[in-house]
């Protein structure tokens, strides 16, 4: 769950909502008589008719008068596509990626630039809100017309204060708040993990819309999991889900920044790919290294890939086991492995998952790549607006 | 998800049904007409009306006239507790457990009686359903006045065909349906796994009621999770959830009965201490044996638990970095030990989870003892029913 979601569940507030994205959705199927949606939500033409108007200034529906079996009614539809949209924007370790997006999930304006390493979270945050002016721009997209901002940054965020809390992939990002996003951005930001943002992505804009149970594994600088269960976006107790990453697989293995051992990220993360490779090459790798190496044949390239996978494998099987999911999709920089990295970690799955649970779980690729995380963010912003995804 | 569970989300059904458990829940707060019920959900009073017709011939909810406001109005209420019963049903190695309570969660019999190994389902089933009439007759119940049986096994059941399937504890019981348990109750069932049932337990009769994210980890002839996420039991694709059993915790542990290696089941189950115990002290053990030969002291039994809580412990680790629910309560015939098996599981916790998960993880014994799965089953028949609990 984004940071900014406030209401308790079963609170009056929460029941608004409730019926607020209800009647969203059902009019995100087509223009509706007014009169029609309560019949079809069973809420009372009065509430129907006051969560319409608070619709209509928030800019997400517009009524026009209309005739229905000869009676005057109101026709609510979704508000016009050239007017409001959301953006999403993702944090990489060397880059920064925005993607402008409409109401009716077409994507508008999309655009990734480098930034250096080792870059301040400031820095990073001031790259973005000038790709963010110039894109609209270009785009010619007012900025009153930005509905929000979802952002993804890769470390874990602390729901209950909004942080980036300690266990970022990327240090610099400890201790950035919601607040602090909005201040540069002038705008609503939802901010959230980038797995987080990944599997939001595959429900929404990949093929895997409907499917109520899906987990997205992130392997790249580090390893997280964000987890669509019963439909809807799971973020647990504070927003700390999905640390896959540091969950210990070799008693005796490296140490690992988290102060535990062995963990997932000292044996599977592009981080610790990148390092062996340099090494055993004497020269600096990039992940990008990593993917063409192997699909090239190099012999070593495939070895790390295929120990990684491994290992991803058999922390993929204790999750299977214990949340038996619909679909697992492996994401992040090192999706154009394909089977190359699919394979061992089927393998993995197959030796240590459940076989029932096993055989009844789809173990895929992200079609969506290195745009998951943008893609997600957009797609953040109008799930909490309420417009209809296939996890609201 | 029990098995009786048919509706699709999202199908009008769904949707009746949704609205049906808000007009319940809403009631079940105390009496209510059905203009302030409307007003509440903000379902229209047609809407309200016609449920309530059908929470009527339920035998759920009874209308009484009133006046409100100096005109006259229907007034809603929780159907006498006098009527309508649920009944919990559990099935363990050596025993089944029965307990029937009231739509307002009042346990007015309880029984358990002891069945002999190896028994097969049948005749477990035909003790039970002795047990079942007897203790109607006793209490005083009619059969009519039995909204439902919540049967708990321990085995996972495929819920696409409502069967105990093969990963079951006792082996006796796959292939078992609904239908089959149906039959011979004469009665509605609703059938579960053990440890699901738990959970269901600790969150609607125990002192969790209100825990958004609860994992309850039964430790006994074998070990599996039940789990309670956003509020929801959890039952993921085909319902086999929870299966921390068959994780792999040792790569060169022993051969586990589901095909894996050194599973966790293999290290920490009652099974494998009984037969720790056993070979050392050259004599059958019971599980109650471990319990109190550690109690007193004695450093076999000691060590024993004091392993087995540490892998468990490990286990849950990866669980809690996973889904970083609020609370963790172990479970089992072994909740006796206290402090002397939780203490080893704590600092597997505390070795293997992220540290700000840990930290704001609560892990506590289960209060309910043997008596949460057949709880756990009378709780899933009101749940069923749209009875107000923490879950619904």
């Amino acid at each position: 769950m984004p940071v900014r979601e406030r209401s308790k569940p079963g609170s009056q507030s929460a029941l608004r909502l409730s019926n607020q994205r209800r009647i969203l959705s059902t009019v995100s199927g087509g223009p509706t008589t007014q009169a029609d949606i309560a019949r079809t939500t069973g809420l009372s033409t009065a509430t129907v008719s006051n969560i319409v108007k608070v619709l209509v200034e928030l800019g997400l529906v517009a009524t026009s008068p209309t005739t229905s079996s000869g009676r005057r009614a109101q026709l609510v539809s979704l508000s016009s596509t050239d007017g409001a949209v959301s953006v999403g924007i993702d944090f990489g370790r060397r880059h920064v990626r925005i993607i402008v997006a409409t109401l009716d999930y077409r994507v508008i304006a999309e655009k990734e630039v480098e930034i250096p390493a080792g870059y301040t979270a400031a820095e990073a945050l001031d790259i973005a809100a000038n790709l963010l002016t110039s894109t609209l721009n270009h785009a010619r997209v007012p900025r009153s017309s930005v509905l929000g901002v979802g952002v993804g940054v890769p470390g874990p965020i602390d729901r209950r204060t909004g942080t980036v809390v300690d266990g970022a992939i990327l240090p610099e990002w400890v201790g950035v708040t919601v607040g602090m996003v909005e201040e540069i951005f002038e705008l609503p930001v939802y901010l959230e993990n980038d797995a987080n943002l990944g599997v939001l992505a595959e429900v929404t804009w990949g093929s895997h819309a409907g499917t109520p149970t899906v987990v997205f594994v992130k392997v790249g600088t580090g390893i997280g999991a964000g987890l669509i269960l019963n439909g809807v976006p799971y973020s647990g107790n504070i927003g700390l889900t999905g640390e896959i990453g540091h969950t210990p697989i070799y008693e005796h293995g490296l140490l690992c920044r988290c102060g535990n051992r062995g963990c997932l990220e000292t044996v599977a993360s592009t981080t610790i790919m990148i390092e062996l490779l340099s090494r055993t090459l004497d020269r600096p790798v990039r992940t990008r290294d990593i993917v063409r190496m192997a699909l090239e044949g190099d012999e070593r390239a495939i070895r790390v890939v295929e120990e990684a996978g491994l290992a991803v494998g058999r922390s993929i099987a204790a999750i299977t086991n214990l949340i038996n999911p619909h679909t697992i999709i492996v994401g992040g920089p090192l999706t154009g492995l394909g089977e190359m990295l699919l394979g061992p970690i089927r393998s993995a799955l197959k030796r240590y998952a459940v076989p029932m649970i096993m055989e009844t779980t789809d173990l895929v690729m992200s079609s969506l790549g290195e745009r998951a995380e943008a893609l997600g963010g957009a797609a953040l912003v109008l799930q909490q607006a309420g417009i209809k995804t296939a996890v609201s």
